[in-house]
Protein backbone atom coordinates (compact mmCIF):
# COMPACT_ATOMS: atom_id res chain seq x y z
CA UNK A 1 0.00 0.00 0.00
CA UNK A 2 1.21 3.57 -0.27
CA UNK A 3 0.27 7.20 1.34
CA UNK A 4 0.89 10.63 -0.15
CA UNK A 5 2.30 13.40 2.80
CA UNK A 6 1.72 16.83 0.90
CA UNK A 7 3.77 19.34 2.65
CA UNK A 8 3.71 22.92 2.40
CA UNK A 9 0.22 23.43 1.62
CA UNK A 10 -1.22 27.34 1.40
CA UNK A 11 -4.60 27.04 1.77
CA UNK A 12 -6.35 29.47 -1.63
CA UNK A 13 -2.98 29.51 -3.60
CA UNK A 14 -2.66 25.55 -3.42
CA UNK A 15 -6.18 24.22 -3.12
CA UNK A 16 -6.14 23.23 -6.98
CA UNK A 17 -2.80 21.85 -7.25
CA UNK A 18 -3.35 19.27 -3.80
CA UNK A 19 -6.85 18.34 -5.12
CA UNK A 20 -4.96 17.22 -7.88
CA UNK A 21 -2.04 15.55 -5.94
CA UNK A 22 -5.00 14.20 -4.18
CA UNK A 23 -7.10 12.51 -6.75
CA UNK A 24 -3.82 11.64 -8.93
CA UNK A 25 -3.08 9.59 -5.82
CA UNK A 26 -6.82 8.29 -5.55
CA UNK A 27 -6.40 7.02 -8.80
CA UNK A 28 -3.37 5.07 -8.10
CA UNK A 29 -5.29 3.33 -4.99
CA UNK A 30 -3.45 5.58 -2.35
CA UNK A 31 -4.89 4.83 1.37
CA UNK A 32 -4.46 7.77 2.90
CA UNK A 33 -3.65 10.96 2.00
CA UNK A 34 -2.34 13.80 4.42
CA UNK A 35 -2.23 17.34 4.71
CA UNK A 36 -0.68 19.22 7.60
CA UNK A 37 -3.72 21.87 7.59
CA UNK A 38 -7.32 21.75 7.07
CA UNK A 39 -8.81 22.52 3.73
CA UNK A 40 -12.15 21.86 3.37
CA UNK A 41 -12.12 22.61 -0.07
CA UNK A 42 -9.79 19.97 -0.87
CA UNK A 43 -11.39 17.52 1.65
CA UNK A 44 -14.69 18.02 -0.49
CA UNK A 45 -13.56 17.76 -3.71
CA UNK A 46 -11.67 14.04 -2.45
CA UNK A 47 -14.78 12.82 -0.65
CA UNK A 48 -17.18 13.88 -4.05
CA UNK A 49 -14.61 11.80 -6.60
CA UNK A 50 -14.37 8.80 -3.69
CA UNK A 51 -18.71 8.47 -3.28
CA UNK A 52 -19.15 8.85 -7.03
CA UNK A 53 -16.39 6.83 -8.72
CA UNK A 54 -15.54 4.69 -5.20
CA UNK A 55 -14.41 5.25 -2.04
CA UNK A 56 -10.76 4.66 -2.41
CA UNK A 57 -8.51 7.32 -0.50
CA UNK A 58 -8.99 8.37 3.07
CA UNK A 59 -7.87 12.23 3.30
CA UNK A 60 -6.47 12.67 6.62
CA UNK A 61 -5.52 16.46 7.84
CA UNK A 62 -3.45 18.10 10.57
CA UNK A 63 -0.94 15.62 10.00
CA UNK A 64 2.45 16.21 11.81
CA UNK A 65 5.07 15.62 8.97
CA UNK A 66 8.04 14.78 11.19
CA UNK A 67 6.16 11.95 13.56
CA UNK A 68 4.37 10.65 10.41
CA UNK A 69 7.83 10.14 8.77
CA UNK A 70 9.19 8.79 11.70
CA UNK A 71 6.40 6.05 12.17
CA UNK A 72 6.19 5.11 8.98
CA UNK A 73 6.40 1.50 8.86
CA UNK A 74 7.63 0.66 5.48
CA UNK A 75 10.14 2.94 2.97
CA UNK A 76 9.28 7.29 2.52
CA UNK A 77 10.52 8.95 -1.21
CA UNK A 78 10.72 12.50 -1.33
CA UNK A 79 10.32 13.81 -4.69
CA UNK A 80 12.01 16.62 -5.20
CA UNK A 81 14.05 18.02 -8.23
CA UNK A 82 17.83 17.72 -6.33
CA UNK A 83 17.35 14.11 -6.02
CA UNK A 84 18.48 10.45 -7.20
CA UNK A 85 17.57 9.71 -10.94
CA UNK A 86 14.00 7.78 -11.24
CA UNK A 87 15.62 4.45 -11.67
CA UNK A 88 16.69 4.77 -8.07
CA UNK A 89 13.23 3.64 -7.31
CA UNK A 90 13.55 0.13 -8.86
CA UNK A 91 15.47 -0.58 -5.93
CA UNK A 92 12.10 -0.43 -3.79
CA UNK A 93 9.76 -3.45 -3.54
CA UNK A 94 6.14 -2.33 -4.52
CA UNK A 95 5.34 -4.88 -1.83
CA UNK A 96 6.03 -2.78 0.88
CA UNK A 97 4.38 0.60 2.08
CA UNK A 98 5.58 3.44 0.70
CA UNK A 99 5.36 6.71 1.75
CA UNK A 100 5.49 9.71 -1.25
CA UNK A 101 6.20 12.67 0.36
CA UNK A 102 6.26 15.57 -1.88
CA UNK A 103 6.28 19.33 -1.12
CA UNK A 104 5.36 22.71 -1.96
CA UNK A 105 7.89 25.97 -2.89
CA UNK A 106 9.78 25.55 0.18
CA UNK A 107 10.97 21.87 1.88
CA UNK A 108 12.49 22.33 4.85
CA UNK A 109 16.09 20.72 5.05
CA UNK A 110 14.72 17.12 8.24
CA UNK A 111 13.00 15.95 4.44
CA UNK A 112 15.99 15.68 2.91
CA UNK A 113 17.78 14.19 5.95
CA UNK A 114 15.43 12.06 6.95
CA UNK A 115 13.39 10.55 3.87
CA UNK A 116 14.77 7.19 3.11
CA UNK A 117 15.10 8.43 -0.74
CA UNK A 118 15.09 11.78 -2.51
CA UNK A 119 13.97 11.12 -5.52
CA UNK A 120 14.10 13.70 -8.67
CA UNK A 121 11.40 13.33 -11.80
CA UNK A 122 14.01 15.11 -13.84
CA UNK A 123 15.99 18.06 -12.65
CA UNK A 124 14.28 21.17 -13.69
CA UNK A 125 11.21 22.66 -12.29
CA UNK A 126 7.99 21.33 -13.63
CA UNK A 127 5.57 20.59 -10.96
CA UNK A 128 5.07 18.26 -8.52
CA UNK A 129 1.68 16.52 -9.48
CA UNK A 130 3.51 15.33 -12.58
CA UNK A 131 6.35 14.72 -10.64
CA UNK A 132 3.84 11.96 -8.05
CA UNK A 133 2.07 10.81 -11.59
CA UNK A 134 5.53 9.81 -13.13
CA UNK A 135 6.66 8.28 -10.22
CA UNK A 136 3.49 6.42 -9.33
CA UNK A 137 3.27 5.08 -12.99
CA UNK A 138 7.00 4.02 -12.73
CA UNK A 139 6.64 2.09 -9.30
CA UNK A 140 2.91 0.60 -10.04
CA UNK A 141 2.62 0.63 -13.60
CA UNK A 142 -0.66 0.92 -16.36
CA UNK A 143 -3.27 -1.43 -14.35
CA UNK A 144 -4.43 1.29 -11.33
CA UNK A 145 -5.30 3.44 -13.94
CA UNK A 146 -8.23 1.45 -15.17
CA UNK A 147 -8.99 -0.51 -12.00
CA UNK A 148 -12.78 -0.79 -11.17
CA UNK A 149 -12.72 1.33 -8.05
CA UNK A 150 -16.64 -0.14 -7.23
CA UNK A 151 -18.19 3.35 -7.61
CA UNK A 152 -21.44 4.31 -8.45
CA UNK A 153 -19.99 5.69 -12.13
CA UNK A 154 -17.71 3.64 -14.50
CA UNK A 155 -16.34 4.92 -17.86
CA UNK A 156 -16.07 2.28 -20.65
CA UNK A 157 -12.88 3.58 -22.73
CA UNK A 158 -14.00 4.76 -26.00
CA UNK A 159 -12.43 5.77 -29.32
CA UNK A 160 -14.88 9.12 -29.76
CA UNK A 161 -17.35 10.63 -27.01
CA UNK A 162 -18.16 9.42 -23.80
CA UNK A 163 -19.88 6.52 -22.59
CA UNK A 164 -20.82 6.12 -18.58
CA UNK A 165 -22.13 3.31 -16.90
CA UNK A 166 -24.06 4.12 -13.84
CA UNK A 167 -24.48 0.94 -11.43
CA UNK A 168 -27.98 0.92 -10.26
CA UNK A 169 -27.72 -0.94 -7.60
CA UNK A 170 -25.71 1.86 -5.84
CA UNK A 171 -27.46 4.95 -6.90
CA UNK A 172 -28.69 5.71 -3.48
CA UNK A 173 -25.98 5.86 -1.89
CA UNK B 1 8.56 17.12 -31.91
CA UNK B 2 5.61 17.95 -29.83
CA UNK B 3 3.40 20.40 -29.06
CA UNK B 4 1.12 21.26 -26.55
CA UNK B 5 -2.84 22.82 -26.70
CA UNK B 6 -4.41 23.77 -23.62
CA UNK B 7 -7.88 24.46 -24.16
CA UNK B 8 -10.57 26.29 -21.74
CA UNK B 9 -7.94 28.02 -19.69
CA UNK B 10 -9.59 30.36 -17.50
CA UNK B 11 -7.78 33.75 -15.96
CA UNK B 12 -7.02 33.13 -11.75
CA UNK B 13 -8.98 29.61 -11.86
CA UNK B 14 -6.97 27.94 -13.96
CA UNK B 15 -3.27 29.97 -13.64
CA UNK B 16 -1.06 27.74 -11.70
CA UNK B 17 -2.67 24.18 -13.22
CA UNK B 18 -2.16 25.01 -16.82
CA UNK B 19 1.44 26.63 -15.32
CA UNK B 20 1.82 23.78 -13.98
CA UNK B 21 1.25 21.87 -17.62
CA UNK B 22 3.54 24.74 -19.47
CA UNK B 23 6.45 23.55 -16.83
CA UNK B 24 5.71 19.59 -17.28
CA UNK B 25 5.64 20.52 -21.13
CA UNK B 26 9.26 21.89 -21.16
CA UNK B 27 10.81 19.51 -19.46
CA UNK B 28 9.83 17.42 -22.07
CA UNK B 29 11.47 19.31 -24.66
CA UNK B 30 7.77 21.00 -25.77
CA UNK B 31 8.28 22.84 -28.70
CA UNK B 32 5.32 25.45 -28.74
CA UNK B 33 2.45 25.54 -25.85
CA UNK B 34 -0.60 26.66 -27.29
CA UNK B 35 -3.08 28.80 -24.99
CA UNK B 36 -6.19 30.13 -26.73
CA UNK B 37 -6.33 33.23 -24.27
CA UNK B 38 -3.49 35.00 -23.28
CA UNK B 39 -2.21 35.23 -19.58
CA UNK B 40 1.01 36.85 -18.22
CA UNK B 41 0.88 35.36 -15.25
CA UNK B 42 1.34 31.41 -17.19
CA UNK B 43 3.72 33.35 -19.67
CA UNK B 44 6.08 34.71 -17.27
CA UNK B 45 6.52 31.58 -15.32
CA UNK B 46 7.51 30.25 -18.29
CA UNK B 47 9.70 32.75 -19.51
CA UNK B 48 11.35 32.71 -15.77
CA UNK B 49 11.91 29.26 -15.89
CA UNK B 50 13.31 29.72 -19.80
CA UNK B 51 15.60 32.28 -18.76
CA UNK B 52 17.48 30.14 -16.14
CA UNK B 53 17.06 26.57 -17.08
CA UNK B 54 17.26 26.89 -20.50
CA UNK B 55 15.25 28.06 -23.45
CA UNK B 56 12.97 25.10 -24.96
CA UNK B 57 9.88 25.88 -25.05
CA UNK B 58 7.70 28.69 -26.82
CA UNK B 59 4.50 30.08 -25.60
CA UNK B 60 2.10 31.00 -28.27
CA UNK B 61 -0.78 32.93 -26.83
CA UNK B 62 -4.25 33.14 -28.83
CA UNK B 63 -4.40 30.26 -30.82
CA UNK B 64 -7.41 29.52 -32.85
CA UNK B 65 -8.25 25.33 -31.40
CA UNK B 66 -9.96 24.21 -34.45
CA UNK B 67 -7.72 25.91 -36.88
CA UNK B 68 -4.50 24.30 -35.22
CA UNK B 69 -5.88 21.10 -35.06
CA UNK B 70 -6.89 20.94 -38.27
CA UNK B 71 -3.42 22.24 -40.05
CA UNK B 72 -1.32 20.15 -37.49
CA UNK B 73 1.70 18.35 -39.46
CA UNK B 74 1.26 15.27 -37.78
CA UNK B 75 -0.60 13.60 -35.00
CA UNK B 76 -3.25 14.89 -32.79
CA UNK B 77 -4.10 13.27 -29.31
CA UNK B 78 -6.48 14.44 -26.99
CA UNK B 79 -6.12 13.21 -23.31
CA UNK B 80 -9.49 12.62 -21.85
CA UNK B 81 -10.87 10.16 -18.95
CA UNK B 82 -13.12 8.70 -21.60
CA UNK B 83 -10.79 7.56 -24.42
CA UNK B 84 -8.91 4.62 -25.38
CA UNK B 85 -6.47 3.45 -22.96
CA UNK B 86 -3.12 4.42 -22.42
CA UNK B 87 -1.29 1.20 -25.18
CA UNK B 88 -3.61 2.63 -27.97
CA UNK B 89 -0.26 5.33 -27.70
CA UNK B 90 1.97 2.97 -28.83
CA UNK B 91 0.54 2.76 -32.56
CA UNK B 92 1.92 6.36 -32.54
CA UNK B 93 5.04 7.24 -34.16
CA UNK B 94 7.24 9.00 -31.46
CA UNK B 95 9.34 11.16 -34.47
CA UNK B 96 6.09 12.39 -35.40
CA UNK B 97 4.96 15.88 -34.55
CA UNK B 98 2.43 15.28 -31.75
CA UNK B 99 0.06 17.91 -30.76
CA UNK B 100 -0.90 16.84 -27.61
CA UNK B 101 -4.56 18.38 -26.31
CA UNK B 102 -5.22 18.60 -22.71
CA UNK B 103 -8.54 20.52 -21.71
CA UNK B 104 -9.97 22.02 -18.54
CA UNK B 105 -13.32 21.42 -17.36
CA UNK B 106 -15.46 21.49 -20.08
CA UNK B 107 -14.38 20.02 -23.65
CA UNK B 108 -16.35 20.75 -26.53
CA UNK B 109 -17.53 17.55 -28.80
CA UNK B 110 -15.63 18.74 -31.98
CA UNK B 111 -12.52 17.90 -29.96
CA UNK B 112 -13.68 14.47 -29.91
CA UNK B 113 -14.25 14.04 -32.93
CA UNK B 114 -11.83 15.37 -35.02
CA UNK B 115 -8.25 14.13 -33.05
CA UNK B 116 -7.02 11.60 -34.00
CA UNK B 117 -6.79 9.49 -30.93
CA UNK B 118 -8.87 10.20 -27.56
CA UNK B 119 -6.69 8.21 -25.07
CA UNK B 120 -7.66 7.95 -21.17
CA UNK B 121 -5.24 7.90 -18.94
CA UNK B 122 -7.17 6.39 -16.08
CA UNK B 123 -11.33 6.24 -16.60
CA UNK B 124 -11.23 8.24 -13.11
CA UNK B 125 -11.56 11.88 -12.72
CA UNK B 126 -7.63 12.72 -11.83
CA UNK B 127 -5.41 15.99 -13.18
CA UNK B 128 -4.69 16.86 -16.77
CA UNK B 129 -1.20 17.58 -15.27
CA UNK B 130 -1.19 13.84 -14.55
CA UNK B 131 -2.61 12.79 -17.66
CA UNK B 132 -0.24 14.85 -19.96
CA UNK B 133 2.84 13.42 -17.51
CA UNK B 134 1.88 10.15 -17.97
CA UNK B 135 1.10 9.78 -21.49
CA UNK B 136 4.58 11.83 -22.09
CA UNK B 137 6.35 9.64 -20.03
CA UNK B 138 4.71 6.56 -22.25
CA UNK B 139 5.70 7.80 -25.49
CA UNK B 140 9.32 9.55 -24.62
CA UNK B 141 10.53 7.60 -21.62
CA UNK B 142 12.83 9.23 -18.47
CA UNK B 143 15.97 10.52 -20.59
CA UNK B 144 14.13 13.73 -21.23
CA UNK B 145 13.85 14.34 -17.44
CA UNK B 146 17.92 14.87 -17.32
CA UNK B 147 18.78 15.88 -20.54
CA UNK B 148 20.64 19.21 -20.76
CA UNK B 149 19.02 22.14 -21.67
CA UNK B 150 21.76 24.57 -21.77
CA UNK B 151 20.18 27.05 -19.64
CA UNK B 152 22.09 29.48 -16.96
CA UNK B 153 21.69 26.73 -14.23
CA UNK B 154 22.56 22.83 -14.08
CA UNK B 155 20.89 20.58 -11.15
CA UNK B 156 22.98 17.54 -10.56
CA UNK B 157 21.13 14.69 -8.96
CA UNK B 158 22.01 14.19 -5.54
CA UNK B 159 20.83 11.59 -2.87
CA UNK B 160 20.66 14.15 0.14
CA UNK B 161 20.41 17.92 -0.43
CA UNK B 162 20.85 20.18 -2.70
CA UNK B 163 23.62 20.58 -5.92
CA UNK B 164 22.96 23.46 -8.49
CA UNK B 165 25.77 24.18 -10.64
CA UNK B 166 25.83 27.84 -12.72
CA UNK B 167 26.84 27.94 -15.70
CA UNK B 168 29.19 31.52 -15.16
CA UNK B 169 29.40 31.92 -19.38
CA UNK B 170 25.69 32.25 -19.28
CA UNK B 171 25.09 34.48 -16.41
CA UNK B 172 24.81 37.73 -17.52
CA UNK B 173 21.73 36.43 -20.31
Amino acid sequence: MFGVLRLGHRHERDKRITTHLALLSRVYGCKEFHLTVKDSSVTNSLKGVNRRFGDVTKIVENTKPKELVRVWKGTTVHLSMYGDRIEKLDEIDKNENILFIVGAEKVPPWVYNESDYNISIGNQPHSEVSALAIALYRMYGDAPLYADRHGEMTVIPEPRGKNVMTNSAREGI
